[in-house]
């Protein structure tokens, strides 16, 4: 830094491609600072050193900055110094900083430039990365080959989706744009790879012009058969370091840029006219085709017999003492078996949560052997898994009893079930957001002052990220319509720290209800196929349209399920789905 | 326009102000087209003339514009053009067009100067005014006298609101502030006038700075008293005319300029820097103080016994033949002499929306001679009505059932009930917007494919307009914060055209629910004291709690207003206000 003239840089926790998980390659803030949180800013100057991080990771981020010389920032608590701030603070006006223009996006790095002036004209240099000099040991950028996505999964070619992108783009105005977002790539070119934990996607760029389309990757991930399928698809290819000078080289009028998505220096290697909108596949993506929701149908079919294997296995040890064998860990690993063996499974869709008691407050909580705690035959475990099938991707939440609860524990329980149901029974008409039915999910809990601070819900990809946007359900506005043939979950929880934590999770498929003369109205279907609890549930909070809902549904799961199942597996079910409330 | 080489000229349905009713000396649009809805605008080319506006007026404007020249444009109907469309197609590439700037809001003509600019670069002149010219007869700006607002009922005194206004200010780093909303004005300043139709305000201007506060006001509308009372609140005196030079007389560092109020003229006219921020005037005049929600209280309690005494009277009408002796007209009169009797009555606060039958699905429909029609022994009639009295502003709907009804009619009635009902249950998170809860009083309907697309709630003023922001309960989304203190109308309808139409209407105030771990929660007081007709209730179709509720509103109801009625009106409220199933 000294030589650079620098007083300080800043280490996000991003990408060049702005995923929500990344490959080690890119982890350089974890290597700085040591903290491993999905979510972390570290700033580091000649005198000093800090973390910025949200409050899911103020316990974790305490413990592993310790001896780090890294000052912890709580973010949103009052009184923490927003990043420009601390350096105006720390480095004094007219300072330079830097950050690495290609793993920031370009609307975050505009933002902070701004930001850094206000602070005594702070200037910020984005085409310094110190980490090519410090980090010895750095893991190289993943050279997994890359495979061909079936169109028996995939329901439309990559040559169809290329054509329907340029149609989006001419009611944009626009000639061509880049695509550098991981799951839109691999969902226009119908290809996956294993580059990144979770995420079956491939470290690449696309470039797509009004003729042209080429992909930037690492040829060594690409086989003979890919590289004869690209060519057939009309999809040419160049080295991934090339995507630079592809930008330079692009000739048409114009190109479209998602400020969001595409990283600083590329954004700034641009020669032509920028048309800064968000990238139309973000939306095309998140409708799914008759094919696709196929796939999602039979991926949940076998994700439901999965769970309920699982389930039907747990119960033999519910309310006794030799549950204190199993462990947080030990019934992730046992429910990971059950999915394993169901045909087309992949991996898990992302870490699995499974929380017990207190544990199951702490809204991103992940079992390591330092914190793994035996069950008890008491209280509430929850736990959110799901897994990557080759035809599709599943997310569920099951909050699950233990053995005796306590009352707060079974109105707490009800509320979110409540919640859970008026997603599951909501109509809107076509063109609404799911800021606008948020609070179905939220009204039953907020009448007994209680409430979570996450989202509702977010759509889940065919075979790809199980976050996949801009659509959701939650309080802040997100203006994407909810359209037919979107996945999104229905996800209410109620969180007591110290105490328990509940989540009850499905995800649901948006289809057409029905047209009258105010418009087209959409419903909801539910996708995922396994039983609610019912032990918990205080009936008498429950309406009579809920009992039915859960009623109906609960008939559903056992009559689609019960024909894949073991008969003493298929006697629990049985019991599991039997109607509530008479 | 041919000597001022000008292509055409647009004249807006707004004023200096940007209020929502304006003075006639301000109707110019009305004047040239004929035209006299609150929303449209009047272009005139050359060779052609054009009026926009919207659905709810496509009839009125048809049957107004009939042999006048000017062409009727469909806003939101597919293959309208936009303004600057169709000027661009009519006067072609260079022409310039004209505006007067003084009449329009800044952001209004910046947008339209963007606009016009992408149709062959259309250049837009601002300083033009030919109603100057042109017509002859000009009402002129009302002279009429302003008074004091009495302390007893402002709760706070001119000069700490002007403190208060001024704190403000500092956190958005602005010196001063122009304010030219005659609402605000009359809030701050602790006056009222009868300018405008329905809304207590006076035409003037507030520049407000670090040190001093100048009104722009006609002299001769000042008496000595509040010439006076000005001097002792801190307040200056200028002639109207001379704000333009007071805002280039205006010395500080920086002044804010709400873009949506200020208009474009005395915008353009500033010299200092330009703080380009919502007014901070209008979220503080929406969260009435103690001595402002007794008033409210005070106004509802004698709203609610002449429209008890209204509904009594009629009472003896229904399901009878001599009900059409009554037209819309006749009962809307009735209803105010009842409201007249009582004590600081002004005013109404609106013009009576009295809509029987298929009337009743003109969302705006206002009787005139013309449209009148006798009531008849069935169906149903609207009746949304307001008053101003000194204490407080009033704004109710009401659905009345003249005689048998359709099951249609029930059913609808009955949707549009419940959606009321589950507003005045809800309890949200302090900081929620309207947006977030609009969906509560729509998700009954939306079951059943029906929808109404007018908003669910505005504020409601202190003895000032019926409509007040900048918080609103709607589909669209509206940032503004709901707060305790504020006042909203819940007003859920359903329309169907040449059929009926349902409202129900109360004022509510928003209050303290509860504080807990998750944050301050928030919820409804209806201020409004007066029974919802049960007749058309399909009692199957109400959920418990919400039969619960309407039974305790009206035992409130019945509690409140019987002391003050004859004994025939407390016999007829009785049975109004008698439980419902049991």
């Amino acid at each position: 830094m000294r030589r650079e003239h620098l007083s300080a840089f800043i280490f996000p926790s991003t990408d060049p491609h702005q995923g929500e998980y990344i490959p080690d390659h890119w982890k350089g803030r974890e290597f700085i600072s040591g903290f491993n949180g999905s979510a972390g800013t570290a700033v580091v100057t000649m005198n000093a050193a800090a973390l910025w991080t949200d409050s899911r990771y103020f316990l974790a981020a305490e413990e592993q900055l310790k001896g780090t010389g890294f000052k912890l920032m709580k973010l949103k608590v009052d009184g923490t110094p927003t990043i420009p701030q601390w350096i105006g603070r720390e480095c004094g006006p007219g300072a330079e900083v830097a950050v690495d223009g290609m793993v920031n996006s370009a609307s975050s790095v505009k933002e902070l430039i701004a930001d850094l002036r206000k602070e005594g004209g702070i200037t910020l240099r984005t085409n310094f990365d110190p980490l090519a000099q410090i980090w010895y040991k750095r893991p190289p950028i993943p050279e997994n080959k890359v495979e061909i996505y079936p169109l028996e999964y995939a329901g439309e070619t990559a040559h169809e989706k290329i054509v329907r992108i340029r149609q989006a783009l001419r009611q944009k105005h626009a000639d061509g744009m880049l695509m550098s977002a991981l799951d839109d790539i691999a969902w226009t070119l119908n290809l996956r790879g294993t580059d990144v934990h979770c995420n079956p996607v491939f470290v690449s760029y696309l470039l797509i012009s009004s003729r042209s389309a080429t992909l930037y990757i690492n040829k060594v991930k690409l086989t003979p058969d890919v590289e004869a399928y690209l060519k057939t698809e009309g999809v040419g290819v160049d080295a991934y370091d090339n995507v630079k000078k592809g930008l330079k080289d692009y000739f048409e009028y114009n190109i479209l840029l998602d400020p969001d998505e595409v990283n600083y220096t590329l954004y700034k290697s641009v020669t032509r006219e920028i048309v800064e909108e968000e990238s139309p596949v973000k939306r095309m993506k998140t409708v799914k085709n008759e094919t696709e929701i196929a796939g999602f149908r039979s991926a949940m079919l076998k994700d439901g017999i999965a769970m309920v294997k699982f389930l039907s296995w747990l119960s033999g040890y519910i309310g006794k003492q030799e549950i204190s064998q199993l462990t947080e860990i030990s019934v992730d690993e046992k429910l990971t078996s059950f999915r394993a063996e169901q045909p087309l499974y992949r991996d898990i869709s992302f870490d699995t949560i499974a929380g017990y008691g207190a544990h199951g407050a702490i809204v991103h909580y992940e079992a390591t052997p330092e914190t793994d705690i035996p069950l008890q035959p008491k209280g509430l475990l929850l736990l959110d898994s799901g897994a990557q099938y080759l035809d599709g991707t599943t997310d569920i939440t099951r909050t699950i009893t233990l053995g005796p609860l306590t009352e707060e524990e079974k109105k707490v329980y009800t509320l979110v079930l409540k919640g859970h149901i008026q997603i599951e029974l909501c109509k809107f008409p076509s063109g609404a957001s799911g800021t606008q039915i948020d609070i179905l999910a939220r009204q039953a809990m907020w009448r007994e002052g209680l409430n979570y601070l996450h989202g509702t819900g977010h759509g889940v990809g065919t075979y790809l990220n199980v976050h996949e946007g801009p659509h959701q359900i939650r309080m802040e506005w997100k203006p994407a319509p909810l359209v037919a043939g979107m996945t999104v979950t229905d996800e209410p929880g109620v969180y007591l720290a110290g105490k328990f934590g509940v989540r009850t999770e499905n995800t649901l498929l948006i289809t057409p209800y029905k047209e009258t003369e105010f418009g087209k109205f959409l419903q909801f279907e539910s996708l995922t196929l396994c039983p609610i609890d019912k032990t918990p549930i205080v009936l008498e909070m429950m309406t009579r349209e809920e009992i039915d809902w859960l009623n109906a549904y609960h008939q559903r799961v056992f009559d689609t399920l019960s024909p894949h199942l073991s008969e003493e597996e298929t006697a629990w079910l049985r019991e599991a789905c039997a109607p509530l409330g008479g």
